[in-house]
């Protein structure tokens, strides 16, 4: 156990700031972190968009349908981005296809989603309380279009820091026995009853999204997913074709 | 800056291990931090299979086509699990196509690359090394059969941990200010002009992968990944639809 590790385990979402800043040094040191992520083949086939423009806050927290975004001290998106690495090909004579292939966009869709890990450890490690936004899928096109995003880009994770203002429980987790295996997948006869400790823990957790309200048990949750889909939601690899990605 | 970012601040990719062991609690504690990393929706759409069989090193190494894959101390593969939730919603009598659609999909697909890169931060503040391997987008049916994934599951990335043996430099990396945006995304106007200090600095960069010799420029390397394209690679949506995934 180090300082880390404790400040890993007790990772909670932070939805509520207090009106502080985050010090450019701060802003500084956190992009050195994403700088120094792992991206696969070394390619960096991920870009990040800090969005400093209270009105495109508030355009995307309506996207998102969550008001609490536009309350975000920072608030950055991580994208795929085969833009750069495309355009570099092309000035030296041999762009194609390859370079924004399937493959080539789940490697940047890794490198993003790598580096926005890396900097809300880092984050949380100077204090800082974050907020991943996986409602920057609710609109794709509308995003792409607001921050005016190019062709071989797609949004992956928007992510809010500041300085925490709220103080969450510690979300319960599924036993690691469900979601660790070894060498090779193991099944099991009746989730609902291996979950059943795990959906009692779950129905003591305060969600402050809503205020303060017990959350449902973790099969139920499950279950209402099916139920709660946000259309547009519902075509991600179209709104890649359509930025040019070959699919 | 603090302990946990100088970590970060160093991160290189370590493919050579000593032959020591990494101790019960340390791998129960790596499995802790991935199991407290932020998840979509809370919906946990991801596992975990722990290579400890030699004979499936060895044959994941091939499979990868790189030999120290097989030489990995702790050898992790992170998947997208989106079986476990169907299971558990079929349970209730709700399954559909709903809970494995792209959208559940590149949930669980970020919810993979988060954990990885949490357990990545916390085995090298512990001392330990990493590899990630992409590789096992080599061929993903073959990894599919071989670790018996279900329905609804799919690879992301490998990851090897053990105590390094070697030391090699620190990579450079593109400078943040073409990577980093305000607001919009910025387009370059001569991106191998801009580009032409970094592609100096990876000319000064030894690759421990190939003998000690030196790497390409960064802007050659792109353009050399428009060639060394594996066929295999190609079609990971193909394997996705044929893992039941409705994509």
């Amino acid at each position: 156990m180090n300082e880390t590790i404790k400040t890993q385990l007790n990772h909670r979402t932070i939805r509520a700031f207090t009106a502080e800043a985050v010090p450019k040094e701060h802003v500084q040191t956190l992009l050195d972190v994403a700088n120094h992520t792992a991206t696969s083949n070394g390619m960096q086939a991920y870009s990040i968009i800090r969005i400093t423009d209270q009105h495109l806050k508030d355009q995307l927290a309506e996207i998102g349908n969550q008001d609490y975004m536009a309350r975000a001290t920072e608030l950055w998106l991580f994208i795929v981005d085969l833009y750069r690495n495309y355009a570099i090909a092309e000035a030296q004579g041999v762009a194609g296809d390859d370079l924004i292939n399937a493959d080539k966009f789940f490697q940047g869709f890794t490198d993003a989603s790598l580096a926005a890990q890396n900097v809300v450890v880092a984050a949380e490690s100077l204090g800082y309380g974050c907020n991943y936004f996986g409602n920057v899928h609710n609109d794709l096109e509308a995003i792409i279009e607001l921050l005016e995003l190019p062709l071989y880009t797609l949004p992956v994770v928007g992510l809010g820091i500041g300085v925490p203002n709220q103080n969450p429980q510690l979300k319960p987790r599924m036993p690691l026995a469900l979601k660790v295996f070894e060498n090779q997948y193991q099944k099991e006869d009746d989730y609902l009853a291996s979950l059943k400790a795990y959906d009692e823990e779950m129905q003591t957790y305060y969600d402050l999204r809503e205020a303060n309200k017990r959350v449902d048990s973790f099969t139920l949750q499950v279950a209402r997913k099916q139920t709660s889909t946000i259309f547009k939601r519902n075509a991600p690899l179209e709104v890649a074709r359509k930025q040019g990605f070959k699919l």
